[in-house]
């Protein structure tokens, strides 16, 4: 699938000045053009057009063959750029064949989950994607707004009184759209959205109701900042257990806002939680009652910042399966030095031989927990069942940390041996006779 | 797509009396007709038409409606079956339709790999499976030769001097072969082979070369005992470890050979080898000498029984995920069982305080190296990278065992951390830099 990608304009609302291309803003990380091809890319689309107009050369010195995003871009100047986005689409016309093309405003963001539906849907263009979910959609005024008749569009414009949804400016056309765009531009109007009308009128182009979930026209900084709020809204990860959820996100998703333009990769970020994790074990080995409460915090700490990796990551568009895989060993090492460290440390003091039985039991535990659900999922069985004891890592960092500030470290280990193993041994009850799919 | 499997015949070379059904004829734990469904099921045929003759209702009421096997069959009966199996073929016309449909032998076994090959391939019937490795076919003689023309049959015949290839008996028709058969039905030749060679002198028959693999025509109790080695020496599996494939694997085979027909499922083997591992730790949680020799012998013959329940459910096609995801877990247990026994026996003897930490570092390993795989294959990644130090279940139990009959248990569980945790390392390293499917 290939994907025409408008990014001709000024964006003078979001950039008065017209000093820096508005496709080239920065949002958390990536710049807007990044956002719209890597999203279209994860959809599957390979092949780019890139019309660029305003600040051309900067734009197309950005993009360049597209090898950044690894895929194929080729750029394509619209002198006419001032006369409407219409004459971009039209500009370019000689680089897509008679196939189906997408066409996407290069300062729109979306949701990945739509470009990915629309296209498992196979329709027939002219398409419009429309959002009819218009109790969310901001700045409603400003909008195109879409009257729908079934599943065709009934009438569109940005001042239509009586309407249904609006155009979220995706659009999935083939060679046929470009008579009408000629029509059209001739007659003065060198927007996309007459000759989306005139396709309208013609009671010829489809409208797809796109899923309930967020996309932004990125055309002021309000819009802008919203967006942010939503990538980050939606960084969390549905098999988060509570204490993730409630208590660790939110601290790293603050942090990963702000550290998502450093330097470092994901990787970085799960060897550097992974590093604070050992320190806080090291703490923990000194005993108490300063090294217990340094040791603990660090260790929260670790699992705060064991967020970060994988929110940069997606923030990037550049989660990956084998930095997963690379976080989660780490995670289980960093597991084993905590429980190890605190168990030395209270064994400095005591001791008590107790504490070494208990160690195994809580380390293995721990190790189980989450061996059952990579084996699970390493059986093709689909994603693991939710539900059980609090014996996730999140739940037991936090059950660590507070064992170790209140100097309690043989019934943390046996509490963590309890938990972990009884949910281990709830799985191999339960899970075998679990259904599929009921995460 | 549907089936049509003859099951009509005597085999009196193999059950000269006629007493039983040929077709129920018992291999190792399935009969002839189970075999040859849930292969056919395996490769995705779900509605069966079998047709019946000699003792017919003894095999329809064994057959049923198919819920035995969870497919749909419907049972006709030839009574015309003495006039050869072309005449079953024919019987079974009123239930296919014009759509594609195979005929199998029912008396034929064959790797699954075949019939998934073939109706991958897609193919326009009529085809025939034809087998080129002639150096390997046994009973050649009595074999159906086939000589190719290209893709074609040229001629096909038993006393074919110069032939390239012979005939499995797996056939693709549609309803075009109905009036070829009534044609060598009424000139007195009711083998469905006069029919193949009326469509080979026509030109239209396709001759599909099967893959480099096993397949037997159970037609005496020579073959039986071929088709039974074959079966038994396909049931190793590509990861097992140097200790499974030249010591375990090959005790393990001669065990599920003679328990394959008892009333146990795969997981209770499952149980049965854990529970083996539970008992050897308790003798080695004794302590030395007696303790640990039994101990360590158990822990032996837990791992070799180990292989027994995947090799039952392989041989009964009855191979669940969620089986070998329950076996996985009940192994990280019966590890830790085992590695804890031997640290207390010791622990009994000695008081070496040494034993905690290396219990921890052993038994955390042996799991590190578990879930490094595990989690890799749950990530999506593919099957594990193969190769490394001999940290794999099948090594480190063989070393506990030598450990234990040695009293070295300290020894023993340095060198299991050593190893396992060094094998986790080497992955850590590796693994995210290894090629999708090197496995």
């Amino acid at each position: 699938m290939r994907a025409v990608v408008l990014a001709a304009g000024w964006g003078q609302r979001l950039r008065p000045g017209g000093d820096r291309a508005k496709i080239l803003h920065p949002l958390l990380g990536l710049t807007f053009l990044d956002r719209v091809i890597l999203t279209a890319k994860e959809a599957g689309v390979t092949e780019f057009v890139l019309v660029t107009g305003h600040l051309g050369e900067e734009v197309e010195a950005y993009a360049g063959d597209g090898s950044r995003w690894g895929v194929q871009v080729t750029c394509v100047r619209n002198e006419a750029w001032e006369g409407g986005n219409g004459t971009s689409v039209l500009a370019a016309r000689p680089h897509v064949d008679n196939a189906p093309f997408l066409v996407l405003m290069g300062d729109h963001m979306f949701d990945p989950v739509v470009l990915r539906s629309l296209l498992a849907a196979r329709l027939d263009p002219p398409v419009v994607a429309v959002d009819t979910h218009l109790d969310v959609i901001p700045d409603l005024e400003e909008a195109m707004k879409v009257r729908l008749d079934g599943d065709r569009v009934g009438a569109i414009g940005r001042e239509l009184a009586d309407f249904d949804a609006v155009d979220c400016g995706i659009f999935l056309f083939d060679g046929s759209v470009f008579p009408v765009l000629e029509e059209t531009t001739a007659a003065g109007q060198g927007e996309l959205s007459a000759a989306v009308a005139a396709l309208a009128e013609r009671a010829s182009l489809r409208a797809w109701r796109i899923p309930a979930t967020w996309w932004f026209d990125l055309d002021t900084p309000e819009m802008v900042a919203r967006a942010e709020k939503a990538l980050l809204r939606n960084l969390g990860k549905k098999e988060d257990g509570p204490v993730a959820r409630f208590l660790n996100r939110p601290v790293s998703v603050r942090i990963s806002r702000r550290v998502v333009n450093w330097p470092l990769t994901a990787n970085h970020w799960s060897l550097l939680s992974f590093s604070v994790a050992v320190t806080g074990s090291l703490f923990l080995a000194v005993g108490p009652l300063v090294g217990f409460i340094v040791g603990g915090l660090l260790a929260q700490l670790a699992s705060i910042l064991d967020g970060v990796d994988g929110e940069v990551a997606r923030l990037r568009h550049a989660a990956s399966p084998r930095g997963g895989w690379f976080d989660a060993v780490l995670d289980r090492y960093a597991d084993l030095a905590l429980m190890l460290g605190l168990a030395i440390g209270a064994w400095r003091v005591s001791g008590d031989p107790l504490l070494w039985p208990a160690l195994v039991l809580a380390v293995t535990g721990a190790m189980m927990v989450s061996y059952t659900s990579a084996r699970y999922e390493g059986a093709g069985l689909g994603p693991s069942p939710v539900g059980g004891l609090p014996a996730k890592r999140d739940s037991r960092i936090l059950i660590l940390m507070v064992g170790a500030i209140l100097v309690a470290p043989l019934v943390t280990l046996v509490l963590l041996a309890i938990l972990s193993h009884g949910e281990a041994l709830r799985r191999l009850v339960v899970w075998p006779r679990a259904q599929r799919g009921n995460s």
